[in-house]
């Protein structure tokens, strides 16, 4: 990879390309999406199955678009029965790890008879995207089902494209029935979001859209938020490692490479202040390039978004960890965890050399849908919080309402909202 | 109002019309509204002081676009100083309700080396925008930066249109002062929301962007939504009060009305068990509307999109309630408490006779930006998470990760993604 030394120029230069890695325009996609989400919002199933085998090339009907137990059953016999062990022992810690995230809801009360608070309710319903083609990533399935399970979701409702024969990818149905997914329906593209936000005979309406999918997908979750809530838009996958003389090249050599498997478009960024680590990584990646079967891909995307950045200062390089906000970030320095704590925008912030970022992606237990191409400044990883909304919750007795009932009507009445003022008045009003 | 017997047609029906208030096709103004973003996101404060000429009749500079310190003390001495004590007396409330919603990062710990958490973080950069026009909302402006503030925003950034003399609405600065605002910028519309989400010359790139808007705004947050973090689109404001024979009509009446006021696309519902009741409120509303200086937009609202259903039951009032989903919710009942338990959707829940709701716009503490449309089922009020990420956080020893290292090689073959299996296995290999 390119060696530079950071400076604003090299900075600005690299950040550019960092974080413009996807395409901003796609007003002919987005017209076909729009096309396609009004015909299914409106024609339902009709629609749905029309769309479903013309681009899916699937014939489907009211009684095959779901799938059924015994088509369960058949995935569990075509996949490798120690997969599935690997599945049950991550899903301990996934769970466990969402578990913390549950919030309860809260009151606070003044004995004069008030009563505030916030109640926590899990959506009754949530849609799971699961993009289908060559790969299937049941590690993804458990990451998108697990959250809503643990909210305490109603019925998560899955939803993946089948091939022509009708046959949904096995491993991610066995990952879909082990992570709890209710349902799961045989529909893909614009059209499996334009169903999962609209509902049609045959598939519910859902509250919340989450899961990764190709432009076609993106756009439509994008054009139905607001009519139900979704995840934000994942962009291609990205590592930014942190690293100083004390960190082992080899390890991160196959640390970046990990990551610029993804796709071409992904990213590796290495920010260290030794130069020396810089040039040994640099030979690392080489003797790897030799030996990975995903080396064209590899190549492909260190060429495009790869680079190692050469900082004077430990406080420049987290400066510049800061600025790019990558999806994962590892630090691999002297004092990771005081490093740690100047950390402001990541995803997911890996510490010492033995957390390896693909830890993150299949064990550990915290997310592995995280915020892409530097929106780390905003979003958070997916999470039990993504499937709950709130309620505010007022109690106020005629005591303490008439302690502060003029203010009330003072307020409303500067905003000339008179009958604001009234329904207040009203109560204190003589008889 | 019309009384109407609840039942599956009556149900659908006034569904109907409560939830689809606000039209859903925008295409000529999101045409206009995608140029404008685009011009400024590409020339930066020339298109913001362009528009901004065209559209609000004021020629802005970089030396005028922002608020001085002497345009505030200039608003101080415009407005009636006890509408300052009521708006800081309210913001007591406003802060402490806030400061109960802030998160802890949190870690869990194993004793052989696992650590793993989540880290929450202030964003850096919040944008706040509040409309300008005849109607100036000081409260509004409170709600909207109060949980920036508390969130711990760096740097909380107000815009609002100022009138063809350059200057903002007093009213409206001095709640911005108030609240804590860090800087206002003179600027309204499409051009407003692009400046905050792309940055100009004079105006700071934000992370998020909050606060109600026409449909102009409402289009251009939807647009930059990616680029930058948005709240919820909100639409028309909406009551819906559960009330049994123990409610006082009078009160009930009152309530219906101040949501009624807000414009001609409000609506207002009461759902009761009590025909006596529906019959008496519908009376007190006659009695009001004779007094009330907003009678003609309340009574187009009334009769657009107001209505009262009587049920057979409490049990079909509640799920009546449930489905609608309102803004705003009044539980008027014996048992007020018993009966919120089975709410799951509602922006805000107001409970027992002197819970009335402007004293939720006002005073009482909990936001009063709230869900609209029927978006309760999956949006939440405007809080301090809506200010904050998280970054998940996870350490492994190399005891911790030897004992799995197999497992997550496994499932990465398993996925095809063999750099991801070398990152583990390259930490194991044999020296």
């Amino acid at each position: 990879m390119k060696i530079v030394e950071l400076n604003e120029q090299t900075k600005a230069e690299v950040r550019e390309k960092f974080l413009n890695r996807s395409p901003k325009q796609f007003g002919e996609q987005e017209a076909v999406v729009k096309q396609i989400i009004a015909d299914v919002a409106s024609r339902g199933d009709e629609a749905l199955f029309s769309y479903t085998e013309k681009f899916d090339h699937a014939k489907l009907t009211k009684e095959t678009i779901e799938v059924t137990e015994e088509e369960t059953k058949e995935a569990y016999a075509a996949v490798d029965p120690s997969l599935v062990e690997v599945i049950r022992k991550s899903l301990v810690n996934i769970r466990s790890f969402h578990e913390k995230q549950k919030q309860n809801s809260w009151i606070t009360t003044e004995e004069k008879g008030i009563l505030l608070g916030q109640k926590v309710t899990p959506m009754e319903k949530a849609g799971v995207y699961v993009p289908g083609g060559k790969a299937a990533y049941p590690s993804s399935v458990l990451m998108n089902i697990v959250p809503a399970k643990v909210a305490g979701v109603d019925e998560v409702i899955m939803a993946t494209p089948c091939g022509r024969d009708g046959k949904v990818n096995p491993s991610v149905l066995v990952a879909a029935k082990e992570a709890g997914a209710d349902r799961v329906f045989k529909i893909g593209g614009a059209q499996a979001i334009a169903a999962l936000a609209f509902g049609t005979e045959s598939v519910p309406k859902v509250d919340k859209i989450v899961g990764p999918g190709n432009i076609y997908v993106a756009l439509a979750k994008k054009a139905v938020f607001g009519n139900v809530s979704i995840d934000s838009i994942a962009g291609p996958s990205e590592i930014l490692v942190l690293a100083d003389e004390t960190a082992n090249p080899r390890y991160v050599a196959a640390d970046l490479l990990s990551q610029a498997e993804h796709d071409e478009m992904a990213s590796a960024v290495l920010v260290t202040t030794s130069r020396s680590l810089a040039e040994k990584v640099n030979e690392e990646i080489e003797g790897f390039l030799q030996v990975l079967s995903r080396k064209e891909i590899i190549r492909k995307s260190l060429e495009g978004y790869g680079c190692i950045l050469v900082t004077d200062s430990r406080r420049e390089a987290i400066d510049a960890a800061n600025l790019f906000a990558p999806e994962h970030m590892e630090i691999v320095m002297k004092d990771a965890f005081e490093v740690m704590t100047k950390i402001r925008n990541a995803g997911a912030i890996f510490l010492g050399e033995y957390s390896s970022e693909p830890l993150g992606d299949y064990f550990a237990g915290p997310n592995h849908v995280l915020p892409t191409s530097g929106t780390a400044r905003f979003f958070s990883p997916l999470s039990v919080e993504d499937f709950v909304k709130k309620s505010s919750i007022i109690h106020y007795s005629r005591e303490a309402l008439e302690e502060i009932h003029r203010d009330i009507e003072q307020f409303a009445k500067c905003e000339q909202l008179t009958a604001h003022a009234n329904s207040i008045a009203v109560r204190f009003e003589e008889k």
